[in-house]
C-alpha cells in the first residue's frame, strides 16, 4: 500500500453540496450500470462486471470481493516527490478539521454505493486527523469511526480491513516496531492497540500490517538481529491483545521489498514466510500480496500470489499493477486481461479469497484530475478483473490445462514415484532404478503450447 | 556458481610440457611472492595478502580460507551465448579423454600451489568426463578422484567442497530434483549418491547444492507445491545417505534468483530459509552466498551475507561480484575494497567462516585470453580481500562503529525495553508508557556520519 | 538478434528422409491451415492469421511481412551458459560439413513453405560453415547461397535481410569495427564486403548491422572516441561499396544496450540516431528494432518502435518479446495481444514496414524439444500479431483514439499556438499571453479512459 | 536534480538568532578546518580537501568547483511519498512569507561560507515563494534575487547556475514545453524569460533545463513528434532571448530517464545529443550529467559522464550517487572513492569543467535530522572527491594507464590503419589486407590487469 501524506493546500473550491450528494449525476451517471453493449467511449458503465451473475458456482461479487481504498481514493492529492497536489476535490476544504474528515467519509460511502462495491479499507490516519496527543488522536478516531459504523449500517458496506499508519509521521522515520528507540516502538504498540479496538468495533474481516519503515537504509548503523526479534515480539503482543478483546479477523502481513526504506524486512512472500516460521508465528498470519510490490522485488506479476497460495498463505490481494520498466510503486489500476486471468485462476483454484478480497490499492494518475477519472479507473479495473474471472473459470471448467499438468507429473503415480514422495525411496534405490532403466528421455516442457492455449481463453 | 559447458573445440595447440611444469616461469614468475612495495604495473605479486601475517588473532590464511574453482578456472572456455571459445589453454587438447582430464587436474594443482591457495572446489562433471552410462561415468570419476586424492596428499591442498552438476545435461532441462519426470529425479539421486561418496573420499569440508534448473519458466505448466515437496524429500534422502556413510562435511545450499531458469526456487537467502523451515530441514543446511546472485535478486552486494549471518545460516561465500547495471551473472573477480571490507566485517563478527571459505566463483573476462590473466585476476582479488580483512579488523579493534550502534539501541536496556524483549510488555503497557512519556523525539540515523567513518578505514 | 554458437554435438540420430520431406505430416499436419473454429488444444493451425484476408486496405500478409530467422530456428541447439544442447534435429548430423549445411537449408525452405511465410533472414555464418581461410569460407558461402538462390526461385520465398556475424568468432572478442586492432577491423570489412555481395545476389530487401561486440566491458582500457570514429568510417566504406555494386536494399542498424558486451554503443534507438547524426549517416540507415532489446534498455515494449517511427527511422522489427523480470535477451515468441496491438498500431500509422518486415528473432524454449514446438511457437506468434493487426485496424478505422488526441492538442491550432510552432512567438510574447490570459487550467490526461478504450479493442 | 515540494508544516520551533549567526559553533565548529590527522569520529573537518593545495597544476578548489544546491539543502523537508517532513530547521518558520525566504537565504550564505564552498545553484521556486499571479511572483523573485546579489557581493560566493522549476506546480502536470495545452507552454516560456533575466542579473555561469515532466506516461494519449518539435521550438526561443539580453552563461540540459514521468524525453546523454542534433541545437547546449540519473537509465555510474565528454558535450556534473539496487533517485552524497576517482579522471582529461562545476545535487537522508548531518554529508562528499582528484591526478601523472591504452590502439598508426581512419581504405582493400596477412591473433583485453592497476591508486 502507499500513502500520499502531502496536504492538498488551500487551493480547493469547497463544494457545498447537500449531505448525500457529492457527485454530479450528469457527469458520472448515478449508480454505475451494467451495459454489456455500450459504445467505445462509454467508460462509465460496466461491460463485463455483473455483480449477481453466477460464474463457476458463485456470483461475481462473491468471487471478486472488491474493496476501495480510502488513502488513494479519498486522501490522494496527486502530490509526488517532484510536484504539488493536482487532485482538488470539491468536498475537501483542505483543512485537518473533523468536519472535513466527516464530509469526506460521507463522500466515500456515496462513491462506494454508486460503484456497487461492498468493501473498503483504511489506515487510521486516513480516516481521522491526528491530534496533538495520543489521547486526543484516539478521541477524534472514535468520533470518525462512530460515523463509519453508522454509514456501514446504513449502506451494508463492510470493512475489508483496517491498518495502522506506522510510517508517515516523523517519529517513525527510523522504523516503528524495529525502531532503535523503545519509546517509538511503544508508541507503535499503543497505536496498534487502538487499531485493533477499531477493527473489532467496525467488524473488520482482516487487519493488515505493512512495515514501510521496518528495514534499513544502511547496515552500518543497524542491528538486524535485534530488530527482527523486536518485530516478532511486537507481533506476539498484537496477537495477545487480539485474543484478549476477541477480535476474530485475519491478521495479514503485506510484503514490499523497498520504498520508502532501502531494504524492507518484509521483502517478498517467501521472506515473510521465513520470518514467520523462524519466530513461530506462521499459524496466526497470512499474506496480503500486492502485485506491484512483487514486481519491485524482481518477480513477475503473479509470482508472490502463486507462491503464497502454494504455501497456503495467500490471504488477500491488493489488486493493482505497476510499470515493469519503473523502479517504484506506481499503484496503477490493473487493466491487463492476461494478468487478471492468471490472478483469478489462482483465486479460483484455492477456493476464493474470503475473508480477504481484491482491494484496489491503486491511484488515478496525478494528471487524471477529473472526478470522472476516479470512476473510470475503478470501473476499468473491475471490468478487467471480471474478464479475468470469466476466462479463468472457463479454463478451469474446460480442464484442458489441468489435464496437461496432471499428465506431465504422472510418473509420480508410479510405485517408485509414490514411494519417493512418501520418503521411502533412498539414493541407493535411485541408483538401482537408473541402472535398470538407463537414461531418461527429455520431454518437452511445451511452454509455447501452454501459452497458445492460454491465449485461446483471453 | 556457473558452468560454461561449451567444448573448447579442436583449435588448441597442445602444450607437451613436463608433468609438473605447465606454466611459463618467465611469464608468471614461479610462486607468487609478497612484495608490498612493488610498482604499479607489477600485478603478478601480492601487495597486501601475506598468508602468515596475523590479523585480529589469526593468520590471513586462516581468516580468508581462499578456494579456487575448477569450472571457471580450468574448464572455462570464454564461450558465451553469442560467441565461441576464446580461452585456449596449451595443456588442454580439447578432447573429452581421461588423459586430458588428468593433465588438466595436474595443472590445477600446480596453479593452486603457485598461487598459494589451500582449497579448491569442483562439480563432478568438471573434473571428469561423462561416460555413456551412469556406471561408466562413475568409473571415470573414480579414476580422476583417485588422482585428486593423490595430488591432495602430495600438496596438502584440500577440497573446500564438491557438488553435483544437475543442470548442464539435457536430461535436466526441466529440473533435477524438481523434474516432472521421476526417472530424471532418480538420476539426480544416483548422481548425488556418488557425489557424497566422493566428498567422503576426498575429505570435502562441505557439500553444495545449487539448483540452477530447480524452478520454472512458466507457472502455466508447473505444480509448484509438488515440486517443492519433492525437493524437500530429495534433500532428506541426501541427509540419510550422508549419515549412513559418515560424511561429516557441512551441507550448503546456494541461492540464486534466476538464470538459467526464469524463476529459481532458491531465490535468495530468506527464500531458502523459508523453504528449509517449512520442511524441517533448517538444522542440517547452511547457505553458500554468492554476492553476484544477491545483486541479481535486487539486493545490494552485502545483503544476503548479512541476513544469512543474522539468522546464523552463513556457511560459506562464493566471493565474486557483478556489474550492478547487468542482469546476468558475470562472475567477476571482487576488486572493490569497500565491498570486501563490508564482507570481511561480517565474517570477523561471526568468528570466521570455517568449515566454509572464500571460494572464487569468478572467471576471467573472455577477452582476457592470456594465461597471465588467470594469475592476475586471482591475485587482484586476493589482495582486495586482504585489504578488506585489514580494514574490517581495524574497524572492529577500534570499536567506534560498534560503540555507536550500542548507543543507538541503548533504550532496550531500560526496564521497559528489557521487559518488551522478554515478551512481558503488552500493548496496554505501551499505551500507558506513551501516555506518561508523551511524544518521542526523532533521533538522527546519522547515515552520512557512519559512511564518513567507514571511508576513514578504506 | 542472438546467436547460439554451440555445436549440437554428435548425439543426433540422423534422419535420412527424401530430399523434400523432412517433417512428419502425421505430427505437424502438412501446410498449416486456417481454422478459425479449431478447438482449444489444436495449436497447429491458424485461428486468426488468414494470409489473403484484407484488413484496412491490404492483405494480412502484406501488412505483416513475416520472416523466419535461420539462426534460432535452424541453428539453435538449446545450449545456454549453464547447459548443453537439448534441441536435437533429425536432419542435422552435428557436423560442419557442406552437405549437412545444404540439407539444413532445404529443411528451412520446407518449414517456411509449410508455415506459409514468405521471408527469411540469416547471418553469413548460420547458413554456411566457416573454412580455414577467408577465401575458403567465401567459397563455401558461394556454394550455399547458390542453393539458397535456387530454393528462393523454386518457392518464391524471399530474403528479408542478411547480416554478417561479427561477434561469435574469437577474433571479434574485443569488437569488430571497433576493435583496437586494425587487423581485426579489416577482417570485418572483408566479411561485410562478401555479405553485401550475397545480399545483392539473393535480392535481399535489407541488410542489417548488429554490433554485439561493439562497445566496452570497462572504460579503463577503452578509447571511446576513436572507436566511434572507426565505427562511422566503417559504415561509410560499407555505403561506398553498396553503391559501387548497386545493391539497393535498405541498411538497418539494430540497437541493443548490453549482452554480450557490458555496454554496447548502439544502446537504443535514440543512441543510434545520435551516432548517425553526429557522423552524417542518418540518410542512409534506418533502425531494426527488437522489443526484447528495448526492454533490456529500461524502456517498455513499444518505446523504441514508437520513438524510431516518430523520427522516421523505423525500418524493420525483430518481433519478439522478453520477460520484464529477466535481465537478458530471452528472445521469446510474442504472445501478448495487447503488446502486438500497440506494435501494429505504429506500423499501420506509418503506412507499413516495407521493405522491412516482422522478423521472428525468437527461439523455442530449450525445454521445448519437440519439432512440433517449432511450428506451434511460430503459429502462436503469427496468430497473436494477426489479432494485433485486426485490433489496431479497428482502432484506426473507428478513429476514437485519434480524435481524442487531436482534441488534446487543439490549442496548437490557435493563432498563438501556430505562431509558436512556426518559430514566431517569443518568450516576451509568452509573458504577454500569460499576463492577459492568467493561469491555465490543468486538464486531465485521462490515462485510465484511454486504457479502458484500448481494452475495448482487445 | 530533485525537488521536495512539501511544506515543512507548522511544527518548527522558530530560532530567533542574530542575523548572521544561524549555526551553533559549539556543534558545527565555525569554519570547517582542514585537519588531515583528525580522529575517526571527527567528521566535521576536512581530512583530504585542502582548497588551496595545488594538484596537477591547479588548486583543488579550481578543479573541483564545488556548488551547494538550494533545493535539497535549504528547502528539503525529508518528506517522501510515504512520510511527512522530518527535517525541521530552526531558521525556517514554515510559512511562505518573504521574510522567511530572506532569512533562509542568509542562512544559506552562512552555510556556504562555513563550508568554504564558492558556488551555489537554485530553481526560481526554491529561492522565492510563488505569488498569486505571474506579476506578483516575479516581483517577489526580484526582491529575493536583490538580496542574493547583495550576499554574493558581500561574500564572493557565485552562482554556478539557476534553473526554472517547470515541474512542481499543478499546471505542469502534463508537461511544460511539451504540454498539449499551448497556454501552459506559454506560461513556461514566461517563466524561462524571467529565469534568464535573473541569470544575467546574478552573473550565473550556466543555465540549466531539466524536463522532469517533458515526456509521457502513456503513448496512448501522446503525439510524440509534435511534443518534440515544440520542445525544440521552445529552446530556440530561449536562445533568442538569451542572445537578446546578452546573457553569456552556458546552456545545459540535464538528462534523466524517468521519475517523475514514466518516460522522459531527455532519457540519457546520447538521447539528448540525438535530440539536439536532430533539431540543429547542438552548438548551443552542453549536458549537466547526474550519475544517479545515469544509473537509473541502466548505465553504470561513470557512463554518461564519459560518453558526454567523448562527444565534447560534458558541461557540468550534479555530483551525487544512488543505490544501484533502488529504482528511484535517492540523490545521495557521493562517498565512494573509486567512483569519484573515475569521475575526476574524466574531468582532468578534458581539462576541467569550467564554467560548469561539481554541484551537490544531494540530500541528507530523511533520518539524518540533525543540522550537523548537513555539514557532515557535504564534508564527506568533498573529501571523497578530493581523494578522487588526487588519485586521478596520480594516474594521469604516472601515465601508466594512458601508455597501456596507446599501445592497445597502436595498429591505427600503421599506414593502413591511418588510411582507414582518413576514409581512404575500402572494403576491397580490407579483403586484400586479410588475404595477405591472414587471421588476426586475438589479444587480451587485460581487464583484470587494468582493474588491479586502478586499485593501486585508490
Amino acid at each position: 500500500m502507499a500513502f500520499a501524506p502531502q496536504k492538498s493546500g488551500g487551493l480547493v473550491t469547497f463544494y457545498d453540496a447537500p449531505p448525500n450528494k457529492y457527485f454530479d449525476d450528469a457527469k458520472v451517471g448515478g449508480e454505475i450500470p451494467y451495459k454489456p453493449d455500450a459504445g467505445v467511449e462509454d467508460t462509465l458503465c460496466f461491460k463485463h462486471y455483473n455483480a449477481k451473475e453466477v460464474i463457476y458456482g458463485r456470483t461475481m461479487e462473491e468471487w471478486l470481493r472488491f474493496s476501495v481504498v480510502y488513502w488513494h481514493t479519498f486522501r490522494g492529492t496527486g502530490a509526488d516527490p517532484f510536484g504539488f497536489p493536482t487532485l482538488i476535490r470539491p468536498w475537501d476544504d483542505g483543512t485537518d478539521s473533523v468536519e472535513n474528515a466527516k464530509r469526506r467519509l460521507r463522500v466515500a460511502f456515496e462513491f462506494l454505493k454508486r460503484l456497487g462495491v461492498k468493501y473498503y479499507s483504511f489506515h487510521d490516519r486516513d480516516i481521522a486527523p491526528e491530534g496533538s496527543t495520543l489521547e486526543e488522536t484516539n478521541k477524534i478516531l472514535d468520533e470518525l469511526t462512530d460515523l463509519a459504523l453508522q454509514l456501514q449500517q446504513e449502506t451494508g458496506i463492510k470493512l475489508l480491513w483496517n491498518t495502522c499508519n506506522l510510517f508517515a509521521h516523523a517519529r517513525y522515520s527510523n522504523g516503528a516496531a524495529t525502531n532503535p528507540d523503545f519509546h517509538v516502538l511503544a508508541y507503535a504498540g499503543a497505536q496498534v492497540k487502538k487499531g485493533l479496538d477499531i477493527a473489532k468495533k467496525l467488524g473488520a474481516e482482516n487487519f493488515v500490517f505493512w512495515g514501510g519503515r521496518e528495514g534499513f537504509h544502511t547496515l552500518l548503523n543497524t542491528n538486524v538481529k535485534m530488530e527482527l526479534e523486536n518485530l516478532a515480539a511486537f507481533f506476539r503482543q498484537a496477537l495477545t491483545y487480539k485474543q484478549k478483546i476477541g477480535f476474530t479477523g485475519q491478521f495479514l502481513i503485506e510484503p514490499k521489498p523497498k520504498e520508502p526504506t532501502k531494504h524492507q524486512y518484509d521483502y517478498d512472500a517467501m521472506t515473510v514466510i521465513a520470518f514467520l516460521k523462524t519466530f513461530g508465528l506462521e499459524n496466526h498470519f497470512k499474506l496480503n500480496i500486492e502485485p506491484n510490490h512483487t514486481t519491485l522485488a524482481g518477480h513477475d506479476f503473479i509470482h508472490d500470489i502463486a507462491m503464497a497460495s502454494s504455501f497456503s498463505m495467500l490471504g488477500s490481494v491488493d489488486s493493482n499493477t505497476g510499470s515493469p520498466d519503473l523502479g517504484w510503486d506506481t499503484d496503477q489500476f490493473p487493466m491487463d486481461v492476461k494478468n487478471c486471468t492468471l490472478l483469478m485462476k489462482v483465486v479460483l483454484e484455492q477456493g476464493g479469497l474470503a475473508p480477504g478480497g481484491l482491494n484496489f490499492d491503486c491511484k488515478v494518475r496525478r494528471e487524471s484530475n477529473d472526478i470522472a477519472d476516479l470512476f473510470i479507473a475503478h470501473i476499468g479495473a473491475m471490468d478487467t478483473l471480471a474478464r479475468g474471472l470469466k476466462s479463468a473459470a472457463k479454463i478451469i471448467e474446460d480442464g484442458v490445462l489441468s489435464k496437461l499438468i496432471t499428465e506431465r507429473y504422472e510418473s509420480f503415480s508410479s510405485p517408485e514415484g509414490r514411494a519417493f514422495r512418501d520418503g521411502l525411496f533412498s539414493l541407493e534405490q535411485c541408483e538401482q532404478f537408473v541402472k535398470s532403466k538407463g537414461e531418461p528421455t527429455p520431454r518437452s516442457g511445451r511452454q509455447e503450447h501452454f501459452e497458445a492455449i492460454l491465449n485461446h481463453y483471453i
